[in-house]
């Protein structure tokens, strides 16, 4: 794993993932065991108490999350995730999920993912477990 | 706590959600502790590989908890989620995440959501924690 | 799998675990996808503010846990749990947890246990995910 | 919060906690916002496969951090809290498990905390949700 792959493979999965214009959402940067993905929260992100909606906080922080887990080249996916809410965050407000790799062992990886705004301020920390299956994320010598 | 005002409330939540157009989002049924949603896997819910990005099967879960755990007409937040994957959804297919309570006390409650596609197997296992407000979620009297 | 080679299987397990006497954790019952397991609060699982230490009651939840994802008689690990606390145990009650399966997908299984306390409340609700090794538990023929 | 204070308040809560004893739980280090904890695997803490019993590393995890979210002197509880298994732990296996706060909010606190093993490999990472109740751990003039 390097840096430059690891950033080649976030940028691919983002351009391949239908959920990336849906939500608007924008690759930052990435590397070897970490991801950083951002996101406008809009109207149609919004729960009926006018604040964004916990799944789409959780659907921001999950991709930074994939990105990191498949950074090493090897078709990872998520078995299990955990969100805890700290605060609420406003239409307009752009979040940033940054993920970073806790452990690896064997086929099993946990990554820590926080979701700040742009105040600052800690909007949620989620913790993802992962598992490798097999293939490439992309031909290395793309 | 009743099953017309549970199911009352449920209905007015799924109204006033933006998420609910967004996502195509489908009122099921609820009642007393529990309330059930649908979703239809849409091309632009789909990650990289082709099949639901598990932010949108999170989201359609969050949705019927939090259905579910506004259903004492109190106004109630998510604390914490935790789910687990355990098969993949394909574009085209239906979605239905069923919310239970599993247990209250105080101002806490935890409640279990399964999800699970048309035939029957199942997609995601849920379980959120929840903590209460204050105001009521609708007027009685509607 | 079956009610009664999975009962054999929670007894033999009960009886190998060294933590079985250290805890004073007794087999209640236990069939095809489910277990059950009771501890009483002894003093030395007090923390500082006299109650039960929340590592002794998610114990007792992944014990059950842990028998119940055996059941199938293939030997299998935990990978992630999750617990939320709901009210506190004191010294001198006996608390019950009743593990139940709630979708098993492949190598996968996700399993929900309630722990509850003499008087019938609600302590703690655990979401356990387990995965197959190989092997089996126990010869059938026992 | 100061580093003295927090390290003065894990010191008290591990010499008030009963677990303390019982588990041979040592007190490693503390300040602002983190807190380490060690603890020798013995052979009354393992399950049937002869390795540690996943609820002992839990209650090694979960004393960290109840040390760690209670070191700004308000009495603080653990509300939820979830673990991902990475490597299983050996009888006399000294095990080490660092919290550290992620984030915290109004009267809610994530903390994450990674259990080592002497080699230094990675035995399992967990993250607590925290809630801060009423009155102080320790009178400050102490």
């Amino acid at each position: 794993m390097s840096d430059e792959l690891a950033e080649k493979i976030a940028k691919r999965m983002h351009a391949d993932e239908r959920t990336s214009a849906a939500w608007g959402l924008e690759f930052v940067d990435a590397g070897e065991g970490w991801a950083r993905a951002s996101m406008k929260i809009r109207d149609d992100m919004l729960n009926g108490h006018g604040v964004a909606h916990g799944g789409m906080i959780f659907a921001l922080a999950d991709t930074a999350f994939a990105w990191a887990c498949n950074g090493r080249n090897v078709v990872t996916f998520a078995q299990n995730a955990t969100i805890s809410f700290l605060s609420k965050a406003e239409p307009g407000e752009t979040l940033v999920a940054e993920a970073r790799e806790a452990g690896v062992a064997g086929r099993s990886g946990v990554y820590e993912v926080r979701v700040t705004a742009d105040d600052g301020r800690i909007v949620a920390v989620f913790q993802g477990l992962s598992r490798t299956g097999g293939g490439k994320v992309i031909e290395e010598e793309e």
